[in-house]
């Protein structure tokens, strides 16, 4: 077994330990969603705190019924027979690979642990470009001419991963393409792994949103969970709508030995949350916002460095090229110069499936909202969040980091982005 | 992949479902600790309920202190560093055989989920016999032939596991056959994993517990958890203490990528059961008497129906041989004719790994205090708790069933069994 500590949690551990020995670490290394958790959330988990049952391994009724209403209000017609909840949404996507078996087509870049859980789970990954511009689908003619490579090198494929919207370049695959992937998964017969978990961070409420599951709905996997939208990626409880079939019972036999039910307490604030009542929707809204202000602020001080960049549609992430700026042989590299002598935290492309010579870097966006409660409410509540101190000093480091490792003494003059409106 | 449901939770929910559709079922399958969840634990992770970060993968520096503290005070030394936390023991274990790689030694019969652990992690489990009367931990001299045995084939054998006490047996291994044990481990450079999850319910505070910890400290993992002792099996939450060297980065790289961490709240609320408070040690301490009253009380009845018993020593479970009160041709019909003629479920000895045709069955004693929080309480607050109306209907419905197995029309008159002292 060949795998490390995942290069996400391990960047944060680092930067844990260089800011407790004094150094100042700007963090746009960690996608941790930066906001508080909702009161009504906490009150839930409060008044569930008697229940210590495991209950059932899919998860408890509630929970399944409300995760299946969530998605028939998106279009998707949900049997809450079909549910079936973990501890996260990175536990079932590790479950489903073993459930499903054979080696998975991954887009690249995508998620770095993706490819370490095929690792993990025996498989061998299968790295497929994604279109130029977009992000979270590989291309769909170059999956099919790679399974049917690999097929004919006696190699089993069983799935295909989508990542909509992307991580780590915050880009939304075209519908034309995610439609087209849908055929190719049918005529492969792939099992199709959608992961949506940033699903209601997509920026623009009127994009264009196409899930696999409304177009191959015998053959795909929806995973998401509350750990972007709600922020509660440290509750851990994820939901997966599943295809009528025998992968459920599978999928259960694998979690049932492994974990055996999400945390009993946190389901039940879970099952509050997708009911998605009026407060909780507020809060998804407000914090679609802020991520889209600012991953685009974000976004606009690497366009003035000179970077390349498509700007981010959705989630807190953008995956900027920095070869414009400055030579470096890798993007880890790259990476390092910017933490040690700039004090910025990136993960490399890298991580993530690129070649080590593309200059890609992922940047995080969602903890630059304050370092305590206060601050991220303060900013999740702002008609300009851009303007509070500690955002604007955050924003401000950064642009001394890129004019620095471009070797320009300043950065250009501050040209402030233009501001969403808060009544979205 | 060839795995099932696990067997204890597929129970469980097969059980829901009979209730559900009317039947009266006395559930003697369930592992689960049957009792209330203390007010401190709900107190704390109410207090915790703001924290939604994911934290380091081995868990927050203070569950990994207070967890380290616990184990001091066991005589076994221990280094917070070494010490990683996650959702559950059961997920512990799982990532375990991965991170040690090769085949592991079980004992036979051994808990459920040991030997589909290994099958899902690609390992082949190699079953070994208890010592006659004991349990949790596999015949020394017979490991030692099993692992040569099993590398002169070629087969790589990492490690061996125990259960301290076990699960089904409800035995505690004796001293002399753990020290034989962890010696064998030496000499075979095999890792031991012991599952200490039932320690601190070993009925007797003077038994002599010995843990290979202590032993071959160089090469011991020690597993346990809240789920037992303080009934939070629901809240998902184990910890694991390692010996110095490698391991302990190999184990966090599967954690990471497959539950990066325990829910937040629930760490805060264990790093407070592991500083063992007062009100927190009375609890356990009364679950143990009360475990070990009812456990002994069920034993009684298999006696008097004419079953072998081997008295439990630990924990919540029994495991009679029913050979004696009637012929079936496996363990597995012998099950199925106590559910549906005799409304008691049991679990088959095949699912703990026994031979088809041994009629033992697996008991477990802890859903018998009662139908809600009041009634577990209240047989938790009792000196006197067989003769509470809930528990007596229970015995008494048990009494019924092994009478109806054997044909005898009633059971033997009632001799009460003595009690332990409460005052314990």
């Amino acid at each position: 077994m060949n795998v490390t500590l995942s290069a996400t949690l391990a960047a944060n551990e680092d930067i844990a330990r260089r800011r407790h020995a004094g150094q100042r670490i700007l963090n746009l290394a960690f996608g941790e969603a930066g906001l508080p958790v909702h009161p009504a959330l906490r009150e839930r988990l409060t008044e569930a705190s008697r229940d210590n049952r495991y209950g059932p391994v899919a998860g408890a009724p509630g929970l399944r019924e409300a995760a299946a209403g969530y998605w028939d209000r998106r279009g998707l017609p949900t049997d809450p027979g079909l549910v079936v909840c973990g501890p996260g949404s990175k536990p079932l996507l590790y479950a489903l690979l073993l459930a499903i078996g054979g080696d998975i087509v991954l887009p690249m870049p995508s998620w770095v642990s993706y490819a370490a859980q095929a690792g993990l789970a025996g498989a061998r990954p299968i790295m497929v470009p994604t279109p130029p511009g977009e992000g979270g689908t590989p291309d769909p003619e170059q999956v099919r001419d790679a399974v049917l490579h690999a097929r004919a090198q006696g190699r089993t494929v069983g799935s295909v991963l989508v990542t909509l919207p992307d991580n780590p370049t915050g880009r939304l695959a075209r519908p034309e393409t995610v439609a087209r992937l849908a055929e190719v998964a049918r005529e492969l017969d792939l099992t199709v792994i959608s992961d949506e978990i940033y699903r209601d961070l997509v920026h623009d409420l009127d994009a264009a949103f196409l899930s696999p599951a409304g177009l191959a709905p015998e053959r795909t996997v929806v995973t998401t969970g509350l750990s972007k939208s709600l922020a509660l990626g440290g509750w851990r409880i994820g939901v997966a709508r599943l295809p009528a079939g025998p992968l459920r019972d599978r999928l259960l036999a694998v979690a049932s030995e492994i974990w055996s039910s999400p945390a009993a307490p946190v389901q039940h604030a879970a099952a509050y949350a997708y009911t998605e009542p009026p407060e909780l929707v507020e809060r998804v809204a407000a914090s679609r916002r802020l991520h889209g202000v600012v991953a685009r602020a974000v976004a606009d001080r690497f366009v003035r460095a000179g970077a390349g960049v498509a700007y981010p549609q959705g989630g807190f992430y953008l995956y900027p090229d920095l070869a414009p700026l400055r030579r470096f042989a890798t993007s880890a590299g790259l990476a390092s110069a910017l933490l040690d002598a700039h004090g910025v935290a990136v993960l490399p492309g890298t991580v993530f499936g690129d070649a080590p010579g593309d200059l890609r870097v992922r940047v995080a966006t969602s903890l630059l909202y304050g370092e305590d409660e206060e601050q991220r409410l303060a900013t999740l509540d702002s008609d300009r969040p851009l303007e509070l101190p500690w955002v604007a000093a955050s924003l401000g480091h950064l642009e001394e980091a890129l004019a620095g490792l471009t070797g320009r003494r300043r950065f250009a003059p501050w040209i402030p982005a233009p501001l969403i409106s808060p009544a979205q």
